[in-house]
């Protein structure tokens, strides 16, 4: 099984996700202590596994304190794994590489895998708890004042929210998501759905080298790409909302300054995976659904607990075009050249996720009567595990969570980890076919 | 300029539009003898050099003979225009890579340019005015029959039809585009377009294997692949109508099972960049808009009379895809490995193109009000060439047009071209960067 990361993942949320909808069917997980229907316990099950976040009846509302545990669970295992499981395809793939390469028996380097293992599982789990843990003890006393001493209820919000903020889940324990809207809890879940969006090898990274004393110069070539690029979303989104929708009374509820820049920051950060404060969504413009599409799309970094095609891949896609351009013959940034096997990771990457995504908009544009927007949206959304929804997913329609349901799945375990765990590895190639040179574009 | 064929084409295809633009404003190409207005007439001129096809103002009804004769000259010159660059372009490319391999000086191989450059001209004249003849001779019999005798009609009709086929402009010299319900007529423009979305370095290879006596599978790699894919893509588009749209009344007017088929045919062959028989466009279904967007996107062949990304930058995508998803270290096909050069050139058409489309879209969202799908339906068919429209083209919104006459001109020359022309040659790099590896995905 550890030889197979890849089945061995699809296996965890498989699991997971039989475990959670059972759970969720019970009438002990509702508030009005009726069994729930399983196209809504499933969906809730797997939004929360993958850590997305659609919802199709109210989080708070809906679920009592049992059912809104269980759904924590599955957001804590479902980012756990997704993280933990990312690490270790990515070692078997770049060690597979170098077995195919020297040409050795893949099971030779089974000795040292057990440990290796270890030692991943525990830089998550110390990773992911100090962040929610630093995160909850921001929280714990700006909730304790906004509930005005409830203790209980405080207590429960912050670790709520601290979990869900850190795995960029989306799910909120208080109906209006009005808490987001104060600074002194909205900026800790902000910022800790930034971190989350990283991914750990970057937290990892940039916590070493910190600790050595070393400046941003001394990061990795992954911690500095995804960085600059992730900074470069949230920069372009936050001029987005800031020019585009800046007349937009619904989205920026007061006319003062410094409340429309917040909100516009919230727009920009959340949408790249937290989905958190989701009231202001149906009322964008079509071109910011349009421009929200692709921010998802994009999604986080790798190994993180955000989705998306991950900004790595798409610096990859810029890095390939900017080399096409300038004639380049090598792909090269911060002084590194990228490897062949890194471009080739990410193009199948993008084009399989935008074959998916165009797929599943063909398939929502024929079952409902929603544009094209809204289908483009929603798809973004759930395989961005963006959490965001205009709708589209409904449970009167059941075919739509189905299709969002999928999409949230494949956009968890990734295109990649899908793929390896149904095909079967195969041998390296006794033959190498002479080049042949044909004429593109 | 012979070192620049980017440069070249563009200067080509400015100075055309200049004249195209002049002549069609003149009171003496209307109907009504009325000067024209320059939106009208610069946009007829850029979608007519671009073999694109979309139209504001009806061919036959608004332009009188001298009018079309310029459209004519306008599609033949464009259609040359684009054979013959994308053939020096491909040549100085790979020239170009050589020379940067050999670290020899580009001008040290100058000297059998200028024969070379002559040879191609020749053969891209040869390979198209042999089709077009063919087409012709074909066509007028069958319009005489059509049109009761009347000869000069039916020898501009033919002649028009021939060169427009050919060069997949969708212009029409009738004004309802009825004749291409006719078998006889309907039959030569199919296979003519088809012909020319090949593009003419398949055609020659085809022909030179046809001569030698050898089979499909003496073909050279560019030949099989485009042939594969181009078939793929129109299977795929046949089976589309013939089950999505089977029961679509406008589409298929008579219910009987050869008009069904004929109908569907078109509808396959056509939108991959020839844009004839316009008329039942707006009736079909929003999931077909979409489908027919991806259609017109890839586009045809390589140095073709077609536009889009081309079905071998397509082909090499999907090649990469099975690569990574087979964990394969080459991208082979019909037992031949893909240059990487290749493969770097296809994901920056791709990317570029992509980001192309999206940009254009949300500019069309935000100066009309049309549906995404229909803005995304007009982008890719001004820039995949495909020549329909739904309206989103509009004379009372410049703005649109001038959107769809920068798609059209840029899927013309190809982004490649573009950027190629406005880019300075780097020289070759003297330091190769160490390689690092990056989680993508
Ligand atoms: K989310
Ligand atoms: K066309």
């Amino acid at each position: 099984m550890l030889s197979h990361p890849g089945r061995l993942s699809l296996a965890y949320f498989l699991v997971l996700i039989v475990m959670g909808t059972v759970l969720l069917i019970l009438p002990a997980t509702s508030r009005d202590g009726q069994p729930t229907d399983f196209n809504t316990a499933f969906f809730t099950t797997v939004s929360a596994l993958s850590t997305c976040g659609i919802v199709i009846v109210d989080t708070a509302e809906y679920w009592n304190l049992f059912g809104q545990a269980v759904i924590l669970l599955c957001i804590q295992f479902g980012g756990l794994g997704v993280m933990t499981f990312a690490s270790l395809i990515t070692m078997t793939i770049s060690r597979r590489i170098r077995v195919t390469q020297q040409l050795l028996a893949a099971d030779e380097l089974g000795a040292s895998k057990l440990s290796e293992v270890r030692s991943v599982i525990n830089v998550v789990l110390i990773c992911t708890f100090s962040v929610e843990i630093i995160a909850f003890s921001m929280l714990f006393p700006a909730l304790l004042r906004l509930n005005e001493g409830q203790m209980s209820q405080s207590l429960w919000e912050a670790i709520f929210f601290a979990v869900a903020s850190y795995n960029n889940a989306g799910f909120t324990p208080d109906t209006a998501g009005l808490y987001i809207n104060s600074w002194s809890v909205g900026l800790p879940i902000l910022l800790s759905a930034f971190v989350g969006t990283l991914g750990f090898p970057v937290i990892l990274n940039v916590f070493q080298c910190a600790h050595r004393r070393q400046g941003p110069k001394r990061w990795n070539l992954h911690t500095k790409l995804t960085v600059v690029t992730t900074m470069s979303i949230v920069t372009t989104s936050l001029l987005w909302f800031l020019s585009v929708e800046w007349n937009n009374t619904t989205l920026f509820h007061n006319a003062d300054l410094s409340s429309k820049l917040w909100h516009a920051l919230v727009a920009a950060v959340m949408p790249r995976s937290a989905g958190f404060d989701i009231s202001w969504m149906p009322h964008v413009s079509e071109q910011t659904k349009l421009f929200m599409s692709w921010i998802m799309f994009i999604g986080g970094g790798s190994a993180s607990t955000a989705g998306g095609i991950r900004v790595t891949t798409f610096a990859v896609l810029i890095l390939v075009c900017r080399a096409a351009f300038l004639r380049r013959k090598d792909d090269s940034v911060f002084g590194k050249r990228l490897h062949t096997q890194t471009v080739i990771m990410s193009v199948a990457i993008t084009a399989t996720c935008s074959i998916l995504i165009y797929v599943a908009s063909l398939i929502l544009l024929t079952i409902t009567n929603r544009s094209l927007t809204d289908i483009v949206f929603e798809c973004c959304s759930a395989f961005g595990l963006g959490g965001y929804t205009l709708g589209v997913a409904d449970p009167s329609n059941p075919g739509t969570l189905y299709v969002l349901a999928a999409l949230m799945v494949i956009g968890r375990l990734g295109p990649m980890t899908v793929a390896y765990a149904i095909s079967k590895p195969q041998p390296p190639q006794a033959v190498r076919y002479p080049a042949e040179s044909i004429i593109v574009g």
